[in-house]
């Protein structure tokens, strides 16, 4: 999910000024630094049942420290506690349920084994929902191990479920940073194994790889990357030169993109803002900034529910749309009186100003669906004069001097993954685009990629919206050969252009 | 919320058969004990901060064995912790910042003082909402004693901060039956004061003072009652000849109905599935059963955010509405299998039977809308091929012996109250509603209400409803003298006949 | 349609003044002569291929002083010319397919034959549409007598196979005055033969046996009316204790209420708009004044294409609904200067003033969805100082000295009868429930109905309904035995109390 | 409006065998001859007023043949009747009106005439709006001669005025084929003037310039084209390496194609469907074959308006936002028995076949919203065991042996051009398009632009949306420096990147 990423770790060591800088031209967010942080770790921040099953109150032994091995007597894994895996394995069976295009992709390919000979090495966030994707490329003839993104998002059971069946995973909630590097160094450094496939979220992985073992590319087929932050970063590198192998960007793909920004918010932002707020939304003033795709899900749901709502826009095309789609395109500081509800869709900072804060009425509700935690002037509200007081997780009130309060969610940072959940199938695209990148480059004949950052096909973006159409008992019609040849299309797709809108 | 009630009273002692008929007729619904619950009963079940803010862990004696005195030495009231006072306090004022309508009533009618001389004895749920009732009764003038309607939903601090002000108030969370009885007995039965009206909810307090204290009635202007269970309760005492002075039904007030079932609904739906199951709401093939306010609440929300939604219903003018709306009729054996989520607005007893249960697919949520917890067959679950396994608060998966799931919320409870939160606007309407019914019966001249149940004046509704359009910054528009005289109608209203739709 | 009727007489000679008052008594309206005008008129006004097969070149005899005589011999009709009876019959066997429901309800009771006895005597539109009906009629048993309600609105064609069937049909398009009363008069006044039901759109009819043949009331079993006015004649003579005989308003009837308002208007304002202005709705800014059922199918709809629509009320409860809707509340004048479309659908006169008018923007659009002519003052826009230009049927510009110009609609008259088509499905509605009205008052026993105005019975509403229900292949759920007995219900209905609001 | 143009052309005489293929390999449609169509055609066949304003029983003398002389006495034109001068000029001015884009275009550049020296030939529709575009081109500075692109769509009035004003324009109402070529002719090969450039909508002038007068394109420095047929020719061209000036795709620009498809036909389904057959939405069973911009439009309308609406598709991503979106998707055979309305929307041909024709049940109406008249298989339908019964204009009845009827509009052709209007909005947004393209190639640089075929510059797409904002009084927010800093934005656009898919 492109626009919903940052977390601030401070210390880490590079190697020199010139790398760390090609890794940093993109802006960063609030904290000093904030390496990729990807949709699934929501589940850390909140009400998903997946979370509270990890039990937080384990003993505080190092698992680094910790001698387990799983029940085939492996002990090439650093887990929490190897003895939640049947736990675990519930939980994975659990996610399974909902994300059937990996199982029937599973079944579509096995006979074939298209990943025979693929030695992957994976760093994501390891929840149930990636382990299933995991556990699908072993299905397909990869050898895995894996380590985590980050260092909160890890649920310990899963990570368990996954070693006792011979993955070697290498994570658990609440790595030092320390950790986290040691965890992908153990990944990528193993005796009489060497990887040739790379899947990453937010560059750190392959970062590692390109500092430590530079060697390692020489046998790498793809990198596949999933994160707004790593993709920038082999865009980065791309354009230096230093892109040694393909890479493919999933981030952008279409299927992704569309669950990731307009479906999924138009659902998270009734629930982000309900369970902070217990809000009615009929009748509610409500101004989005940004009428690109998530300010699109966010008016459409908030309007469908009673809400008055306007937008504020910097893009005439999008404006112009909004006005077509119903609603008053305005200036924000025309109607911030008025407003119960101010909601950032913009990607951009500052957009929500103090002196736009000043001007709310008592019980304003203001939070960010955009990027990062830049788009609210947070910053400016802790100053001595306005008063915190924490009401609710997640929500703080600010109180003016003259009593007025605004009500913030989540410091500013993301709703929809402080405060909402993201459901299992928007999960499901991402890990199905992963798993056919994967396979396309792992399998594209000599000189299809070349050292540069590919989208994934249309053809393939296609078959990952075609893996999920039998959740919905959607049948597709197929072309008869007088329509392909009337359309010059090809019966199998592509069936659009790739400058096609959607 | 009318339709939302159940009372199983399983061991309550009546003088006489006969009074327990007359209290029982309405059907009981199964549960240890739940009394006459309200709406804001929710507040225990759910998320809301202000539950969260009781403190459980307080000591274990009975407030009955604690002698507990206010600041200004007053000890006439029971409530567990009157230190939690403060805490209390800010509670009612967030609630008073969204009940404007109750706050603007109290400055409009407070020179007049209308409820000076009334003396209340109130038996509701006890929480910030109802505490701003109540306040604002005593600011119109009038004296009131307070006892809680159900033993789990008081907020202690609440209670606390009412009694500090001087109401005597007698409720804790966490009642035993006996407790409950001596709460209300202590609120009526009191030295030197004596009741002249009566706000209940449920009917408790009004059968104890009818079995205990008939001759209160002597004094007592009127009853206003909000639930459909005392309501059906006072019809049934009417129809014997024995209701021995007027009674109001808030419950049916236009304003209140839509409030609780049209556009409560369109909300709690969404966030009662969301929160329960983390569904995604696009595409879903939804069947809704019953098309009336609740019905429809449902079924414009979910289709809004992309739900496919089709619907059941015995009366063919609410199918007909269902087909003008876009829905599909269908009987529920029809569709059965397809469904992905089933839903009941029926208000009706096993509309969705074992039979239907075996044939839904894997991974069907089933859940109820509409009343007390019959509208699903749950009794027929819990039979030994089925396994029931708990997983998440509210939440069961009932696995037949196939491996097939069933997603249970609530136990077939309702939904809305288990697993969602009601707005506190909702909650003003009511309290503005019970306080007008307080005011009207309280004044109205001798002979305007016999010993009969009235529906709140068309004109009162009105007025209900013009106090909450400050809250949408909403402008009415007067009629001209020549306009009204054309029109037939009073300026001020009512301005619609009795059987005007809405 | 209910609240659409004008009739303005000026001329029409009553036998003495008390008489006439209490006819007049009813707002009358500008123009020269009107009748009661129901909705199927619209079809002259309009684009309905059905208006334009009537011949107006037709010779200039006038059909009275013509002779005419069908296949069968018989000479007891009167139309403009018998040879189209072929032409009308094809238009009567198109208008029966969208009537599915009348010609069901000919097979069902047919066998029984529930109106055999009945001597029908009609006053209506005469329209395919209302062919459908009286053939219906006939085929349940009754023999009918029929004349036109409205001067205009007879297809020739279709009174023409009226006749040829046999039914004297006394009616033709352009009438005169004198020709009306003639028709009706042949109509109720023939040898051998006494009507004792009285089918009526307007009160005309009823009017004319009142005045002239009081006698035909003895034995009159009922009246039924489907207009406005005519209805509020009934109650005028009710009050005055002059009905003789019971009689039926079936104007206000659930279903039909709904369809002639809410959902039909939700079709015509669109259509009414497009066809005169082309106007594009997208971003539009639209004031509706008024939010009953009209007003909220004007708002949802035009909601719905991209509109930014906002509305003004008199009744807070409706203003609180259109909150909870998403509109706006606004007074007109604080928005008139923006708007690009203003709609009245209030019932009030004065409600868009010559003040509005004159602050309005250039181009903006003015139409009247609700009563009559009163709602626009377009009397104010007839001064010198405005220049009126028609530029398109039914389309006027009205210019201001600065150049500014108004686009009225229709003059001001209803634009869903002057510019838009009335659907058969919508008649149908209609026309079934008469057939209902004339069936129940006829075979009720003795007693069941006194000299008063009735309301057509909730069961017999219901079933209306359920006759439209095959129409959208919906399938109504039967109440179990013991789901009737748990909601005190017959398992035929009625399902719901009066009261219920729908 | 792209994707609906035909162009079948029979017997149009090429130079030689080779160029006539270059220009027919795009498939060619049936019917006698309908050159290539814009969508301003709309206004010839349907009910706009400015259509009906067009004298078409004028005298039968040939233009070509009249000797018409203007009042500055200039004849270096050629049109129907020059005295239709002053009603064409009053068509021109309210035409202005909804163009207020151009108008604010001409006075924003007139200072600067950015079109001084260009000498422009045209060939479009002549009608109001075109007008308009002449207009505002002469104003910035451009000389003009202009020609129809179509025979039939010429308003002669404005034509006329045209004229008067000083502007040759060649062109009438019903010219024949040889007319055709004729005013095309006259309007490039004039004595002392040479264009320098082109703007054209179906290619028919840039052939004739390519055949007759390939020395003009010596000074030409572009090519302006609006139509998907002129755009496939000008690729064609292209391809081959016969390109020899610059050319603009103005057909593709983001901003019209959302116009003339998404925006344009959300409301033209409805009013085509509601002139033609007056059909009630509601309820109404509808199938859309294909969901793309079309499809998209036409399914939000119908289902707004309480249609159950189910699409097919052949695109798993279009399929898979379709079930986001809430509509079933479906093969056609599954569900034609139970539609009540067949739409195809996919530009590809027989969607609808013969044998779904025949099982589609009784009142079925089917129509074409997509490309030219290919989609339904018209020509299976006649067959001598069917008969085709006109019931209305554009309205055939199909009728099959045993009496089923099915309603086919405007014999399968386009139902937004045969039997709806284009809001004069839409028209405003093609012709400031056509407007800033010609004024960006005649100003380019050297070197910008070489031989090739050009999308309008994003920036410049832009602003065609900023010129319509005004209309909406919709106000855009301005970037801070340090807010395009942080975007990597210049503060004037463009604002996203070109694959950006709105």
């Amino acid at each position: 999910m492109a626009h919903k990423h940052g977390h601030g770790r401070e210390r880490i060591q590079f190697a020199n000024t010139e790398d760390k800088q090609e890794f940093t031209k993109y802006p960063t967010k609030a904290g000093r630094r904030s390496l990729s942080r990807s949709i699934s770790q929501s589940s850390t921040d909140s009400y998903s049942s997946a979370a509270s099953y990890t039990d937080s109150s384990d003993d505080e032994t190092s698992p680094r420290d910790k001698a387990q091995v799983n029940t085939h007597g492996s002990s090439d894994f650093c887990v929490k506690n190897i003895k939640q895996a049947e736990f675990g394995r519930r939980e994975i069976e659990i996610a399974e349920q909902d994300m059937s295009a990996l199982i029937s992709l599973r079944k579509r390919a096995q006979g074939e084994k298209p990943l025979a000979g693929a030695k992957i090495v994976g760093c994501t966030h390891i929840t149930a929902q990636t382990a299933v994707l995991i556990e699908t490329l072993v299905a397909l003839g990869a050898q895995c191990r894996w380590t985590a993104c980050n260092i909160y998002s890890t649920q310990n059971e899963v990570a368990a479920a996954l070693a006792e069946t011979g993955v070697p995973v290498f994570a658990w909630k609440g790595e030092s940073e320390d950790d986290f590097w040691w965890c992908i160094d153990r990944c990528v450094n193993t005796e009489g194994w060497q990887a040739n496939m790379i899947l990453d979220d937010g560059g750190d992985l392959t970062h590692w790889v390109y500092k430590k073992y530079p060697s390692v590319f020489k046998k790498v087929r793809g990198i596949v990357e999933e994160s707004v932050t790593g993709v920038h970063r082999l865009y980065q590198l791309s354009k230096a030169g230093k892109l040694c192998v393909p890479a493919m960007n999933v981030n952008d793909s279409v299927t992704k993109q569309k669950f990731d920004n307009l479906y999924c918010c138009r659902e998270s932002i009734l629930d982000g803002l309900k369970r902070t707020t217990d809000i009615m939304f009929g009748g509610k003033q409500v101004v989005v900034c940004g009428y690109g795709e998530v300010g699109k899900g966010c008016c459409t749901a908030l309007k469908a529910l009673g809400a008055i709502v306007c937008i504020t826009e910097i893009d005439p095309i999008c404006a112009l749309q909004a006005c077509m789609d119903g609603f008053r395109v305005v200036k924000l500081s025309e109607v911030i009186r008025q407003m119960d509800v101010v909601i950032t869709c913009t990607g951009n900072k500052n957009v929500v100003t103090r002196e736009q804060l000043d001007r709310m009425k008592n019980g304003c509700i203001v939070c960010n669906m955009g990027h990062s935690n830049t788009e609210i002037d947070v910053a400016s509200l802790r100053s001595p004069e306005l008063t915190w007081e924490r009401v609710r997780s997640q929500v703080d009130h600010i109180i003016w001097p003259d009593g007025k309060r605004v009500v913030l969610l989540a410091e500013g940072r993301l709703l929809n993954l402080s405060c909402s959940t993201v459901p299992t199938f928007v999960l499901s695209i991402t890990a199905t685009t992963q798993a056919l990148a994967l396979i396309e480059l792992f399998n594209a004949p000599e000189g299809r990629y070349k050292q540069d950052v590919y989208l994934l096909p249309k053809k393939m973006d296609e078959y990952v919206a075609s893996l999920h159409l039998p959740n919905f008992d959607a049948h597709l019609t197929e072309l008869s050969d007088e329509q392909a040849k009337y359309m010059g299309l090809n019966k199998n797709g592509p069936f659009k252009p790739n400058y096609y809108r959607y």
